[in-house]
């Protein structure tokens, strides 16, 4: 399915960023990234795809990423986590892989399985469960060749850094006690 | 290439296992498997292949084992090893995974990503390197239902178990100091 | 206990797999490989029996597995998991090893002791309480000679795929939002 | 220092990739980077830059990098591997990380340190020691949008491929023994 | 804001220790070192202030520490915890690192990331959330060279120290029952 | 405090095993020790001794256990668990090291810093949270020399073992789902 | 093979403890533990048994220990290390499991497989590779009801202190510089 | 043993800084301690002292370190790492831990050990093998009220700045092959 982001502040009408994700068990977490695109105004779409249970279907997703248009494909996936590798052995566009966490190891096996690649296949890892990190990367890679794009991801930036800022004023204002009551509310 | 076993001892002519690795370096550590079949008189062939420099040979070599005979897979790859899960996901055959200790973590993310599958597509995992135990179990899959087969694995695990007590009983003989002396020679 | 697949499906009237665990408390978590030896028509039975509190037992079980027409062992136990290679030590038959997650180290302590058996004794190691898989593996060794086995473990594999293909299709339809919520019904 | 590609091959005269390293001590391993890079036609600069001892020039570094051109930044460190994510804070430029393998971790201490940044922040981890795939990165990323240098990294990976073939092919001829025994000449 | 000890006990008016967060999730942990200090009659200020998305606040607050009189910072941070590493860079006082519990490592990815530091810039690493010691060593290294703070740590140790023998003593009066019955009220 | 088996079986009367925990909060798991050693009928006292907060006691504790009588002690700390270790420091008997799941290292941490003592300190330690185990451990270390004490060791175990034999059987009866539903009553 | 204290100094002179190794390649480690038990005048036997290739042997060895007249048993085993478990499971005596550095992950499986033994059946685990502590732990095991024995271990231990307090005082007299030099001789 | 700072440049005559060994061969690593203090002015002594095998001295030591005038200790010690915990526990200066590496886990004991201090008792933890960081650390201490020592703990790190810059320089000029070839030699 397709994420256009909102009204008029969108140039691109094409699909850039592809999201795939080994089970629909995965979307909770996942739905980080497309909503952090859809923030950055870069269209994505979001399939659920598997590197073991339809292997065909993932090869044949990658093998015409080009011609469809994408610049980028992110692939989250738990456990032995082969999606995003496996995608990036059939595709010369940049893979970011989402090692998640999901079974008794938290993730690190996904972690291992999703960055460990060998020499010639590289997949550019995040955080175990940062799929919104994912979608900020997906725009950076766009933006190192389009400045509007890489301007959205420097105020993006700055919005970061003014709520921390907030944050501290607020602490000063309020003391411990106030602002942890506050932030029970 | 094909490994046959020598001599007279052979009445299958047949190729059951296929052994594949993902690079040419795994080979001395992986030809453990070939030989301990070679000695357990089961016929097998030796692939290189990676799941992700070559993935569609890979894939087709996986999606054709069943018609070509073939009654189980080894596969052995290190780092983020891929191969096991790929192969699995391509065939019904049951497919051995041995976790190739390379790289800084030591096998640990190889035997990861080979023993963490997915529900619904299985790995047989060993022990990382181990692929002479993954022969003997490639051995015993056939001899599950083949009790010829299944009756040489009962002799080869008898003569392990002689080795132990013949060295038990040289210990005896010569003692800690000669007996330690002994093996370096 | 005998587990028995359902009406007329069956052919084989023979218990071909054997599911042992260490502790009635692995049950829940092991009864998934029981539930999918009787979806793919293969009869089972389930024995409580451990490694270390009933030894003799369990050596007796694995020990006259064979002429008890076992073609399949599946061994599920937690922590310092010895059961799995116990039995491996007592038969030539594959033995299927499931490292449970129990205790404060999540099953890494049961993956060790499961996978890392030494020279000439394999254990085929699963993934941690992945029973269902263990199942899915038994089925692929009979399966290994057993075409009509097989064939069923390939529809098995084909009606992953269509669920997979399936939830994509919806997750089309319905929007991430709208997919989520029905999943939360 | 410049890397700039050898003779006619090269289109582009711009520096897009800047590669950092924390100590002259990682030149070995992160020089595998600009090799690539070399071979991928991708101008790049190779710069010694520390986190923690020279903090001010590494943020100047990240600061000033959009307005010199680069696309992309490769940053290589070992132990608490801060590099990767102050030169993120940075820019809004795509960071490249190679977690390096030194002291008693092995390197595991800076991947975690590299992968697991914080929302809003992304870096971009390749395998423990990975330079030569953070190079094939940063080629990618360029070419997400450059179709020429997408060209050469998809010729780059037929390369490869062939190898695989190539080495396939070798060892069916030469068997094993001989395939080894050419090898250690 | 400024935590300052209650009442006529303190001598010191100055903030002598500042205790830096990276994101206000870390408060309800972090307040334990604040809430020691003030037990200890030692001023201090708490702030939040993210390496990676206020970097220049962060080294600002780092630079100017010795002339606004701070004598030890105590940075907490999670994940890539890269607080305390970029706080050590901008100053020559001692810099204590709580590593947080948070994500799915556990704490184990903050750990590294801040015990590890490079040769040349320390961080003196408590335990895991181990705030409240954070605080207790930041007196200790006041008390280092102030024998009236160092009477303080030492009566604070006494207190403790009294009521282990408390609690024992209370265990022998109550037994084991009626020890655990009295905790859970 | 004193811990007596009841009734007529003991034929001692002299306090055996000492039993030593960091912190009150260990009760509830340390005193599974107790019990098992009441079972047995052994004679053991219940202590609360820091080895950091309270180090002079818990040094005089460890000096004077033989004169006092003791046999064994068994030491039960979490995190940074040196209790075991520094009891073996000042006592030539047997001591018995309990690493206690506290914190977010689960119990990894307790269980390095007991176990891996240094040549000529020896811990003997059980697992994880095992405070049943060190007490049978106790008991056995008594029963070494006293085949009065092994032997109520010996007829624990076959208890342990008739309740396996015994869970089989009624597993038989009621098949998966009626044991299932039994044990959740 | 039977290793007998030299000389009068000998009491005893039945075999008390028994060392059990799974391999001859583990001799050179676990010799430390019968040298130590030697000097401490406590006779011992040497055995090679594998839990895995002759588990009948290490069965009957574990089974008849009691009667043979041992009181204490040392087993010690590499990788998924079950050969103490076994046995423990075979006897009512204490039995002390040294975990053996073999293999990729250098004793870590063998220290889980040794140590997290499950409740009912106690392994009392030593370091890893710590044999030598090993041999102490059986002195001090036997010493529990044995003041001769203690009185030794006692002297032992003391013989130790006076080695860290002479190395002190040479250090003392030489300098770092001269005291390494020495060392080096 | 004393190591005092060379020549004139010494105002203190004092010695500050504690540096305590649990093994001589520890040595060659924690000299670098003791190194960096006398490169920074401040007199130190180097003691070799067990928490296991003289207990009592080491509490001694740590117990006398007040009144003798030191002002921060520094204990390095491997796998089960307990001399820094002990330590701490007998005085309230600031204790400094140097987690060693030694033995088959390469210092992760020796880290968890040192820095999972339970609350109360802080250890300031440097990275395994640290011992320069350390001593570092110490400084900063001292000078966290001690203006002059804190310009030596600044100039010094304005040398370490100095020469990466330095490195940064020599690479440009010579480029990658000129720089690797100059540091081999």
């Amino acid at each position: 399915m397709n994420v256009l982001p909102k009204g008029e502040k969108l140039k691109m009408s094409k699909i850039l960023v592809g999201i795939v994700m080994g089970s629909d068990s995965d979307l909770p977490v996942m739905r980080a990234a497309s909503d952090v695109l859809e923030e950055l105004g870069i269209p994505c779409e979001v399939v659920i795809s598997s590197a073991h249970r339809v292997p065909d279907k993932t090869a044949a997703y990658a093998r015409t990423a080009v011609e469809r248009g994408l610049a980028v494909i992110i692939a989250g996936a738990g456990q032995a986590a082969h999606l995003a590798g496996v995608i990036a052995a059939h595709t010369p566009l940049p893979v970011i892989g989402v090692p998640l966490q999901s079974g008794p190891l938290s993730g690190v096996d996904a972690l291992y399985a999703t960055v460990q690649m060998p020499s010639g296949i590289p997949v550019a890892t995040v955080a175990i469960n940062g799929a919104k990190n994912a979608g900020i990367l997906a725009a950076q890679i766009i933006g190192a060749t389009d400045s509007a794009v890489r301007d959205r991801v420097t105020a993006f930036k700055d919005k970061l850094a003014r709520q921390v800022t907030e944050k501290d004023a607020l602490l000063n204002e309020l003391g411990i006690d106030g602002y942890l009551e506050r932030s029970r509310k």
